[in-house]
């Protein structure tokens, strides 16, 4: 079972009006979206990455799990995909807005909006590359379900130079989507997702194709599977690749491009290396991000919350799974179900007027079969 | 998918040792096995029904229950399946006694018997059924997973009844498992299950069959899907089945044995009707039993929990599931298995030396790997 690839909304509305955001789509967040949808709340989605999965994907996409209940195996890509089809009647429209789940953005401000019935919040969002601004997102609560942090490539770590033209954080699926022809391409990092994306900028053809390629790494070691690793040598060894050794101690940027790094050598010396586009490839590293400074009560980083319906000290605020702490908490996927659960009826009795005291039964339940979309019910 | 049939264990030993004993042996009962058995304790488990599966495959075999996590779809039936198919390393020796599970047996005592190292309890149990002595249980910690209580056969009503010999509350699978040829044989009950028993009766070949079958109703009106109802009303029609309406006020047992019951009949008069062998076949009801003499705090009938580590208020012992109450509790499966995951941390806390503060997970730990039996991992 493979996760749908989810394609990146390119044009989303200015704003989106929902009941609850849930920022974070990894299995705490997408199970929340299930049970917010099955208790009649509309849901919004947002994520740093292009697609599900959060950190069960990024980090263990093809390794078993044993202990998530009543799968006894399944790998990361698995669960995502199982968690995506459950939650799949309410992350379409009308639950979920018609422009999809917000891939690839980023909440980027908070502001308190109370109504008469409740608390209310307009949520500002972001590019999570380009900090070019996102849709508002105007909801009655949210869900933070947002784990280590939202997972962000890593930088070079220059003020400013994510903030040029010329600096990438993604390799383009195709030639035809970038203009890079006869130009020098640097591609920063020497793991294995930087000498994959060098060994796909090997295979543009020829009137596509860049004309110089360079990996650009702190130190002459390269690290990554042997294939690969014996693709990128044997192109080093022919002159079709390059390596350049050394840290980048300083930028040149002018109109809006990085024109060259200023590079410490290995022999302790200082040079500048010019080249026209640079792709930075050092990995997903998590940031807490912008939610460290909206007033959530945290404690060593960690969200407190109320273990009867994991509200935060802000009104509307609930957060779940490897985010939050209370007493007793353990950071494994069989909390994080319960937690959206529980953040799910506490958001419903507060929204849903027909919400009722004692949980109805998906196996019973006319009203929740309706929901689910199921006309004949078995 | 199909929960394996599971026998029940004929002559098991007069004691058990182990680390922790599991009451009930429904989903959450299932899951508190695994989560244990991960940790590294040591479990028996005790059901009053004779297979696993708890009010999940009492109630609702085979309808489709849609909100376990990451599992759109699964029936009660399926959802035991694959749970027992997780908890199965676990199940086994040497983790769970050799004799296998306690199926049919209830707890029927408890003594604290504690050790310098902790809290410690022998466990009386009994047969469900004919209240015969099982083994005692030794064991360090117990964790009720009891639901609404055990399932047991309802019963007719009238003290000492159920212990005549020549009552009994389930049907034979065979002919030749009892000596009932020639005799009078009532069947008690007027719905599905009944009408089965009575149905299956007339099917017992000429020399083992009864001399006699009669159906002993308090009302005349008898309810069954229609095919059982036909099949009924004909043998009741040509004489082959006989119904008798009455409600049972008064018993006469001579020598362990019931002789007549005394029946309140429906012009208001009192009859005694007479009988060899009688069937009771009045469904399942939860009983929540010796447990409620045991000084656990009850509220209303809920067991009081720690919801950081599901603790009672007596040394070891913990609860999880539909038969407890904290601050949110929601009787839902998803919550019950987080239920069994922090009752085994706090359990495993305390009696498992190398037991590390933060969770290891399945996707990388070697220790969780060897105890799930898993020579090579992928």
């Amino acid at each position: 079972m493979n996760a749908p690839a989810v394609q990146p909304d390119l044009s989303p509305p200015e704003a989106i009006d929902t009941d609850v955001l849930v920022v974070g789509a990894g299995p705490a967040g997408l199970f929340q979206v299930f049970q917010l949808g099955l208790l009649g709340l509309r849901v919004a989605l947002i994520d740093a990455l292009p697609q599900a999965g959060g950190q069960c994907l990024a980090l263990y996409p093809d390794k078993p799990i044993y202990d998530v209940p009543g799968i006894p195996v399944c790998t990361g890509r698995e669960l995502t995909a199982r968690l995506l089809a459950q939650a799949q009647p309410f992350l379409q429209p009308p639950v979920a807005p018609a422009c999809g789940p917000l891939w690839q953005h980023l909440v980027s401000g908070l502001s308190a909006q109370p109504t008469e019935q409740g608390p209310g919040w307009d949520v500002a969002t972001c590019h999570a590359h380009t900090g070019q601004p996102g849709p508002t997102v105007r909801c009655k609560g949210l869900v933070l379900a947002t784990g280590a942090g939202a997972f962000l490539p890593r930088g070079l770590g220059l003020p400013g130079l994510e903030a040029q033209a010329n600096v990438h954080h993604l390799m383009p699926d195709a030639p035809e989507q970038v203009s890079w022809a006869g130009q020098h391409v640097v591609v920063a990092g020497g793991g294995e997702e930087a000498l994959l994306a060098a060994a796909q900028l090997l295979q543009w053809p020829a009137p596509l194709a860049p004309a110089r390629i360079t990996v650009l790494h702190r130190r002459a070691v390269l690290q990554g599977p042997d294939a690969l690793l014996a693709t990128v040598n044997a192109a080093l060894a022919d002159g079709r690749l390059h390596l350049q050794v050394g840290m980048p101690m300083a930028m040149a940027a002018s109109e809006g491009r990085l024109q060259h790094l200023t590079l410490l050598q290995p022999d302790a010396t200082h040079a500048d290396f010019a080249a026209d586009q640079w792709l930075v490839q050092l990995g997903l590293s998590p940031k807490l991000g912008p939610l460290a400074q909206w007033g959530i009560d945290l404690q060593r980083k960690q969200v407190q919350v109320d273990a009867a319906t994991f509200a935060t000290n802000l009104g509307g605020i609930h957060a779940i799974g490897d985010a939050i702490a209370y007493p007793g908490k353990l950071r494994l996927i069989v909390s994080a179900f319960h937690e959206a659960t529980l953040a799910a009826h506490a958001l419903a009795r507060q929204w849903v007027p027909s919400h009722p005291a004692q949980p109805l039964y998906t196996t019973t339940s006319a009203v929740l079969h309706e929901r689910l979309g199921l006309s004949h019910p078995g």
